[in-house]
């Protein structure tokens, strides 16, 4: 593939929000519609002045896409993605079913991935002293509660669900796949009496996008 | 209004994530269509189990549908009114307008407004002892600190832009719009070194949907 009108994903193997872009795309049948490039966040690429350029966060993923303009923030990618791709919508197409899936999004995020994620940088060794260069262990272990906390809520919601949000397959649920498997690279275990949490997390895993990955 | 079939927001007056909803519900021209209850949140009423029912994380906004569900975090609530009213998108209509608001809403949201609520809640009074049950000062002025380099980014991004996101007033404008209002209640100053983000300021605060709220 050309560079030129090519949609290109800068992303970082084993990383769960790069993950989420894999799945997202996997679910449009357009992985093969898209080119990879790998970023070595272990060597810091990622906080060198050429990826800033793309994505001032210094975070992957970062799509490039069709106009040549980069896009970071996992959720405004697979809003991008799933505009451009036919195929089932990942985000809801009416306003009560887009409404429903950017809350229970936002939810896994915050409660599940993001509360994680602070906990593995600031409370762990996380990716070790060159790439951790400020932490806040005290911070770090609120989120651990916060993601415990974030495991219940979940777990109750799909005591009765199928799906996160809005009775179908979305965004919503590629977000709290990717934030469980990060809990558990991170060493936090979903507590055994999660028992939906649990049961939800082993279907899931048998879908398409995400075991061919 | 009754209260079936009628769209009611809660929201606790002076606070800024329910003067986003109230500001797209003026750009859609629909603050006529829509119930208003105040949540006393001096007085911890958000902290109730009836409020918990209506949102587990206790925050205000939160947008009781049409069809009777409670929609928080007011990105989704944005969502939900931009496609159910008529009028100029808040969110985008191409996939390439889509991902480039959601990327903006994004970085507004997690590089001002939220870096400056958890300054406020954590390294100052907040909203006082009753409320702030509990705080961590270190990590309260480290987002300082990113709030600080929020202002810096997105004066940068103004200088040669009239608007956050797409060429077009979006939420991203919104959201952006009310982190500053917080900004300034929080005590921290845009530095008058910032002279595009202070001239979007200035102009965005004359725009009806700000001014008329
Ligand atoms: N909110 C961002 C988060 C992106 C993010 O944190 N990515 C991680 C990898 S999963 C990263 O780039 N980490 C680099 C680092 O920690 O230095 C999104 O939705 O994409
Ligand atoms: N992410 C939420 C944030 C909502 C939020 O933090 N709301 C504040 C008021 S602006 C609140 O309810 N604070 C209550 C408290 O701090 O106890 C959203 O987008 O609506």
């Amino acid at each position: 593939m050309s560079s030129e009108n090519t949609i290109t994903l800068y992303e970082t193997t084993g990383f769960p929000n790069p993950a989420r872009i894999r799945a997202a795309l996997a679910e449009k049948n357009a992985l093969n519609q898209v080119a990879f490039i790998e970023v070595d966040v272990m060597n810091l690429e990622h906080r060198s002045e050429e990826f800033y350029a793309k994505n001032p966060t210094g975070t992957v993923p970062v799509l490039r896409t069709l106009e040549g303009e980069y896009l970071s923030e996992s959720t405004a990618i697979t809003e991008y993605i799933d505009a451009l791709f036919d195929g089932p919508s990942l985000t809801g197409t009416t306003p009560i079913e887009r409404g429903v899936i950017h809350m229970m999004q936002r939810r896994a995020e915050s409660m599940v991935m993001d509360a994680v994620a602070t906990y593995f940088h600031h409370a762990t060794d996380g990716l070790g002293p060159a790439l951790e260069t400020y932490q806040c262990s005290e911070w770090g272990n609120y989120q651990k509660q916060r993601a415990l906390a974030g495991f219940a809520y979940f777990n109750k919601l799909l005591e009765n669900n199928l799906y996160v949000a809005a009775n179908t397959f979305s965004m919503a649920d590629i977000t709290l796949f990717y934030g469980l498997a990060f809990a558990e690279f991170a060493g936090l275990q979903i507590p055994s009496e999660l028992t939906h949490l649990i049961a939800w997390r082993e279907t899931m895993s048998q879908r398409d996008c995400f075991s061919a990955n």
